[in-house]
Parts: structure tokens; sequence; C-alpha cells
């Protein structure tokens, strides 16, 4: 397809198209004749990850390249990619200290899940039960493996959904999948916690 | 207990205890003496609660008095006092369009999940619903009723908890679990589903 219908396909305007080649976010098209070039569904697989990291995922064009890098980079497997998607997602914040961490480190091998060591999740979860404790509160382990089956159901689901769902989907189209799903079905979870918090408080209240 | 006891024990410099008492959020004690109070465990429950909305819940003076008014006032029912507590945490955001909003007071309603028209966590999914939409995600009903399901255990396992915990707990440690569940939980819930997503894409990639 020439421009005008990658723009119409992509719903890019041609302006954005031409930046996004120009930063390198957006591969070349087959050239056919001088000033010209044809454009493929990868081109609009790839606007729409970009628009996706964009306009979703807030990030600014440095980190939209580093997905793509990792997108791009075939020695790379696919679940280094999510977690690549991941690291642009949660932006750099304080490390936890280091006893903190230790105990996120304990309930992620107590759940048996194989994460990256430097996933920014790890540190999220360890300044999040450090939290609890300077609030006295604490967690039991029994209340946090609760959330680990409910974490861990949620996401074998998505991931199944996300892998099952088109046959053998462009890493592009995967990418876009689990940058949507991780920000936005994020809100509708927690949204839906707080409203079944609510119900259920109101039941037994 | 005098004034210097409530200050130790409730990690509260004096100054600011004082503060608080000026500004309303603190009851006063029980007069010993001119210029002398007695103070009882419901001061230190209820600074732990102040210190909760103010530190984690990161609410200003005008938002906390709010909440406490809740609190205090006997003619309203505790699911009602968890609603107030959930409308503090979450500022006023656009409307969503409605739509959107309809979409979402439905798969409220097929959960079975009694919830105030105002909470703010209907428009939150809402607008989770329409920027799926616009993405051209769009959620099936059975995936909306997974999370449905998912955030249905976890609030229950919470609200038990909570409400179990103690025997007849004051309202005001039942809040201040509330605010604490609401929002470092969620920050537990979402880093381990992250953790999760990363380790059956792993698993499967």
């Amino acid at each position: 397809m020439r421009m005008a219908e990658l723009a119409e396909r992509s719903g890019e305007s041609v302006a954005t198209i031409k930046y996004y080649r120009r930063e390198g976010l957006l591969p070349p098209g087959e050239p056919t004749a001088p000033n010209q070039a044809d454009y493929g569904q990868q081109h609009v697989d790839r606007l729409r990850l970009v628009r996706v990291l964009r306009d979703v995922a807030d990030l600014p064009v440095a980190a939209i390249r580093t997905v793509l890098e990792a997108v791009d980079d075939p020695s790379r497997p696919i679940h280094e990619v999510v977690g690549a998607a991941h690291r642009a997602l949660d932006p750099g914040q304080p490390e936890p200290d280091p006893e903190a961490r230790a105990m996120a480190d304990g309930v992620i091998a107590r759940a048996g899940w194989q994460v990256a060591d430097d996933a920014p999740a790890r540190d999220t979860l360890a300044r999040a039960l450090a939290a609890l404790d300077v609030l006295g509160v604490g967690a039991t382990e029994a209340a946090l493996d609760r959330y680990v089956t409910a974490a861990d159901q949620v996401a074998a689901q998505e991931v199944a959904v996300t892998l099952d769902g088109a046959e053998e989907p462009s890493r592009d189209v995967l990418v876009t999948s689990v940058v949507v799903g991780t920000v936005v079905f994020e809100q509708v979870l927690t949204a839906m916690r707080r409203l079944a918090q609510e119900h259920h408080s109101a039941v037994r209240g």
C-alpha cells in the first residue's frame, strides 16, 4: 500500500508517519519509484504498537525505541521482550532496602515464578511489603499466598489468551497486547477489586 | 495517658498532635487539670488512621477531615464509610462517556455487586473499557468475567480478614485497614500480576 493508505489504515497522519520514519521507529517500505514506497501489514502493526506505547504507556520516544529494539532482535525470546516492555512501563524508582527485597524474592521463589532478577515488579513488591511493615500491618504468608494465587490465575489466563488468540501473532501484535494488557487491564482489575470490596463490606456490614 | 505518652505510642511529635487537635482531626482528651488531659486507645487509633491517610493515601488535611467525618458519624453504616474512603483515595477524574459507563454498570450488575452509583471505581472501570474500545482490543464478556472472579475472590478474603481479624474492631482501626489494604495491597497484587505474566510468558515462550 502507499503512504496515504498506510495513514488511513493506521489512523496516524502522514506527517507523524514520516516523523517516525526519521526517528527510526518505523522501518522503510519497499521502494517502488523515486520518492515512493510500498508498505505492508507489518507497518500497520508497527504503527499500532508505537501508538500504544505512546498513548497507553505514555512512553517518550527514547523508551519506545528501546522496546522496539527488543521486539526486533530475533535472538531475544519473547518473554525477554515482555520483560523489556514491563521495564519500560515502570520507570526507575528508589531501590527498596535489601531486607524488603529479600522478602519479595522469597515470595516469588515460593510462588515458583521464574522472573528476571532485574524485573521492576520485584522492587515494587519489595517496596509495598516494606510499607506494610512500617505501618505495622505486616502480611502473613497465608495472606500473601492468596494474592499469589489470584495473580497467577489472572496472568496465566492473560498469557494464554494472548498467545493462543491469533495464529502465530507477530511480535509487534504480541507486545501491543502485552502493553495494553498490563496497563489497561490493570486498571480493570484494580477498579473491580475496589467495587468488590465495597460490595462485600455492604453484604457483611 | 498523658500527651507525652500519646506521642511516644503513636510515633507522632507533640507539635504534630497539637496541630491535629487545632485542626479538629483529633478529639480532645479528658481534662484532668488546667492545661492537662488524659488520652486513651481511641486517640492512638485515630492518630494511626490520620497517619495512614496522610502518608499512604497522600491526602490533604481537608480530605482527611472528610473521611474522619464519615468514620465519626454513627448513622453511616460501615460500607458507606469504606465508600467514603475510596472516594477520597480516587480524586475527581474526567467523566467517562455514557456508553462506556453503561458498559461498566452492566459488568457490575452481572457480577451481582451492590455498589453505590457514585463509586469512583465505576468510572475508572468505564474509562478503562472505553480505552480498550478505542484501541480496538475490546474485552469479551468471558475475559471480563475472569477479572470479576479474581477481583471478587481477593476482595471477599480481604473483607473477611479485616472484619474477622479483631474482635469488634473500632471504625478507626477498620478504616485504617481498608486504606492500607486498598492502596498498598493493590501494589502487591499488581506487582505480582506482572511477575506472573513474565513467568507464564517464559514457561510457554
